[in-house]
């Protein structure tokens, strides 16, 4: 069995969604996610930049996140046909560990614990194939990169690319 | 650099001590850590298995442990001539992934986020060291593998054993 490596937050969690949320409970404001494209992850924003970096260690912004739309159907096909893992860079938000648990569980219940990771940096895992939206965790992967995209990675281009859960579906089922 | 994985509970953690010391708390029995020699992890109490298995799930059970003696003068050391990672199969105890980590920034402050990862399984991690207590934790690694010794493994001898953290010290650095 392949080994599949699958990020979280803005992969199958809807982090973006989140900040937009964030932003409007915060400051009445609505932002459009187009608007956010081409711009650094939490930045895009009308204004506030130091109160959005603060979003993350807030309660619950792990938590309520929303799955990305079709994510937890192919996740649950993917599962059957490779040795997957759900691997998040979730040290750097120490509150973070237990909220990603409890939302793995509420929506990917087919998961078992020994496939989810939450580490620093993603150069100690390995395996056959991962999708991320970030470059800087593809990088130093040993397998086939994949960059999931986002409003902050549109410019990357020297990855496969899959626009959404129906072409992750597509290309590994 | 050379990459090192280095396990927590009963290599730079006093687990069995832990054990030991909540047996004590809820019978009123201190047992010999000896008596425990040649036992599964949490076997070799007088009784009371079906308690002991909770005390993983208990408060402060891992914020509490005692650092087994002479792993924070090695480890910074360690840290000095290798790429060091901390891994810690936290993943089946919930509750343990933000004592886990408080305690980690408690005696090893010297270690920053990047060098921690919690799994539940470990044939995810792959680096050229792996020093761990349990050996179905070092049987799928890639690289080379050495034994901690802890009552629960005296049996095992198919990997280096490392007794003690001078032990560690003399071998790496």
């Amino acid at each position: 069995m392949k080994r599949l490596i699958i990020d979280m937050d803005d992969v199958i969690a809807d982090a973006t969604g989140q900040f937009i949320n964030f932003y409007e409970m915060e400051f009445g404001i609505r932002v459009e996610r187009e608007s956010l494209n081409h711009q650094d992850e939490g930045h895009g924003f009308p204004a506030h930049h130091d109160v959005i970096k603060q979003f993350p260690y807030r309660e619950k912004f792990f938590l309520t996140m929303t799955p990305n739309s079709g994510s937890q159907e192919v996740l649950k096909q993917l599962n059957k046909k490779y040795e997957l893992f759900v691997v998040s860079a979730a040290m750097e938000f120490p509150q973070s560990l237990y909220e990603k648990l409890e939302w793995l569980k509420n929506h990917f219940p087919f998961l078992t614990w020994k496939q989810i990771v939450f580490c620093g940096s993603k150069t100690i895992v390995h395996g056959d194939y991962m999708i991320d939206d970030l470059s800087y965790n593809l990088e130093g992967f040993n397998g086939e990169k994949f960059i999931y995209t986002a409003p902050h990675n549109l410019e990357v281009n020297q990855y496969s690319r899959l626009n959404n859960w129906k072409e992750v579906g597509d290309k590994f089922l």
